[in-house]
């Protein structure tokens, strides 16, 4: 059934809209102009056409079948609407309206579940901004109407944090495969939607901005999360972590936050990986959607500044990295790479004097020896070596060679720098602005992936 | 003695180099091109002319005074330079050249201190990357040339991650007033720097990277910084926090990192602010050098997004900033700002719908009620409100009506949220990626009042 969301055939918008700016005219603009190949039927008993669409009454009028429908219409309307979705077959409707249980009224939100559960329909929302699918050109929300394509499911309770988050994935050029705005969850759950995924090839890993899991569903939510994350990696931020931020969302969606220790025990039991910002969370999945699962935890950090390499073994120490202790030949072959005063143990300093040559051999070290699993790489900006020619090389290495090992990178400068590491990034090697956040990174996926044997082995 | 660096009449270049690219060349181009008003004197036995100036084969055939030395000639001739320096009556001797005590040249390093001493002359370094003073347009160092000025004062322990620093302010248009590399730490350690800073007006805060202090100096290191930041904040990084990173931290400078309880104590007793990362460190120092300091712990956020309220609900809780509980009064106050549905309490939720208008209002509300101490600004991406014309409009009311009230903010969207916070950083109102980095940021401040009113207490 849900499944209708990633693959509909059609869909239609219900309460499709000719004057510019309003949601049910943005819904429709988006999704005919991100691409979406199947049937789009606009619903508005006042128009014949709507963006070069014939329109139509009701979708019980729409000639062919419909998978998906858009709710845009007032809160009081939709009840009908959704019996309308029932009598044609829709399978799921996407409620976009707000005004029910948020507002506290919870009584509508019922009867609009009920109905849907008589007639074997899904509600997702109400109160969201709609959803999108990047793989079939589904972009069914009043966001942005460009997505960035990618590996990356996002699922939002936030609404307005969600949408903003669309322009912001852009701007970062961090790839989505799939984006839900979850509302009220009146009916489909986070749960169900991150199960939902598990077979999509296009999502390497769920991201999700939580507010709080319905009362009384914990157990249900540990159980379906347990088995997503045998199969993909989820990162998740939980907010309203403190007393007071659980009013804050009480206020907010509603929800009953629940202790922050009982979010924190379910996302450990679960195989959750616990983010404690957006941004963090959103660190953790580019390296997931961007690189190989570690193969172990021995971890070599190869740098150009003394500095750097310091924060960064600092970082792996706090957040449990294994910095490999090199055998006596591999410092050997290390040694090779660099000037006399440089250090080959790990980190591999390679010193300021390095060029895109040292970087290069070191790597051919690192990525050849069997001692090392997994690669830092490294980079305060010198005189003698410009970034977006190390951007440049390192990708060629990776593809050349076709390195299997997992590696995040870190370059710190102005400008250059940071276009090198929008280079990296966009060529699937993720680059963060600080050796922190690159380490925090390769420390989730090296928790995964030992949890994940852990659980597979019982 | 000190104070010459930021005041020099003239400075000459031991080392100054006719070949572009090196480092003597470099340093010169840097302090000409900078636009340093004061005499300018390259030294160079081989050259009668560099980039224009008069050459002069020793400082010694200098014939006016010179004030500042910057040395850039081999570590085995730098004795001898200082020695000339001393007869010369140079003040600060700026060392550059490395291949001392970093390489395990103790002997070398101890000799030219002890030459130093003899003649008065002080010495900066050596194994640095050079100092800077904006307001006098000094760039005595061989990183870029240009330096967005301003009013933080940076001290790196790391001449890699220092100069990488240099791009990366400018990139992120954070100003500095004056930047100090200090390598080995022979002479002028970090903490007579700081000394040096407190009367600069040109200086706010200021900004540290460190390694580690020199063994047996810890008492000394308190004391000073103690009375450093009755007067100024002073926000630091230690590296060498892990007993792994102390390895690195001994391979990369040679300096002793010590304990991180006894730095973490030390910090304490002291009033440094202690920063995880570097990014973290300008965070804090941005909202030092742009805001009034807080004149209380009240708080109040304003926002558009419940989202990113609880976000910030949730950080503010945890970094012990006091979100006012404002009186019936104030809520029936915020009330008339906001639609119907939004939240009057603090999160004061304007919701999705705000417009420029209601952030004015609820703006002016806060400003005016003496209940409120501080507040904090968020925003997400709607259709409705183009955030560049809401941080217009904020610097707007902000310059009119001469708001003295601490404020920090933080915007999430695309690029455009993104211009709007360049926008606002530029008008001296600070904005943050994520409205934890906002809230860390002002938490940082209120502390710092709170110390510091403790300690003048007594």
């Amino acid at each position: 059934m849900l499944k209708a969301m990633l693959e509909p055939k059609s869909i239609a918008v219900i309460g499709a809209s000719r004057t510019p700016g309003k949601i049910g005219y943005v819904v429709l603009r988006n999704i005919i102009g991100y691409g979406y190949s199947g049937r789009v039927y606009p619903i508005n008993p006042h128009a014949n056409e709507i963006l070069g669409l014939k329109a139509y009454p009701s979708v019980l009028e729409v000639p062919g079948e419909v998978d998906v429908a858009v709710i845009t219409i007032p809160a009081q309307e939709v009840p009908k609407a959704i019996e309308d979705c029932g009598r044609k077959g829709v399978k799921v409707a996407v409620v976009i309206t707000s005004g029910f249980s948020e507002v506290g009224n919870v009584e509508l939100e019922e009867r609009i579940v009920k109905i849907a559960r008589e007639y074997g329909v899904r509600i997702l929302g109400p109160n969201i901004f709609g959803y999108a699918y990047t793989p079939r050109n589904i972009n069914a929300t009043f966001g942005p109407m460009e997505i960035e394509k990618g590996n990356i499911a996002l699922i939002s309770q936030s609404g307005a944090l969600g949408i903003a988050l669309m322009g912001w994935t852009i701007m970062n050029e961090i790839g989505l495969s799939a984006l839900f705005s979850i509302g009220n969850m009146a009916d489909i759950d986070v749960a169900e939607l991150s199960e939902l995924l598990i077979e999509d090839p296009h999502t390497r890993v769920i991201a999700i901005y939580l507010e709080g899991i319905k009362p009384g569903r914990g157990g249900e939510f540990v159980e379906k999360m347990s088995k997503v994350t045998r199969e993909k990696p989820v990162v998740a931020v939980k907010a309203g972590r403190t007393s007071r931020g659980m009013r804050a969302v009480a206020s907010h969606t509603g929800s009953l936050a629940g202790s922050d220790q009982l979010y924190e025990a379910a996302f450990k039991q679960a195989g959750i990986i616990r983010a404690y910002t957006v941004e963090e969370m959103f660190d953790i999945a580019r390296a997931f959607a961007q690189q190989p699962l570690p193969r172990g935890e021995n971890t070599v950090i190869i740098t150009n500044g003394g500095g750097v390499g310091v924060l960064a073994t600092d970082a792996a120490e706090l957040t449990g990295v294994k910095l490999l202790d090199p055998s006596p030949q591999l410092i050997e072959a290390f040694k090779q790479t660099m000037p006399w005063f440089g250090s080959p143990k790990n980190p591999v300093d390679l010193t300021g004097q390095a060029v895109v040559d040292n970087y290069l051999k070191a790597l051919k070290v690192a990525v050849e020896s069997p001692e090392v699993d997994n690669i830092v790489i490294l980079y305060c900006r010198t005189a003698v070596l410009d970034p977006r020619d190390l951007a440049k090389a390192i990708v060629e290495f990776y593809e050349e060679n076709k390195v299997e090992k997992t590696t995040v990178t870190s370059f710190v400068g102005g400008q250059d720098a940071y276009d090198a590491m929008r280079y990296l990034n966009r060529h699937n090697i993720p680059s963060y602005s600080s050796p922190e956040r690159a380490i925090n990174a390769i420390s989730k996926m090296i928790w995964y992936v030992k949890y994940r044997e852990a659980k597979r082995k019982k």
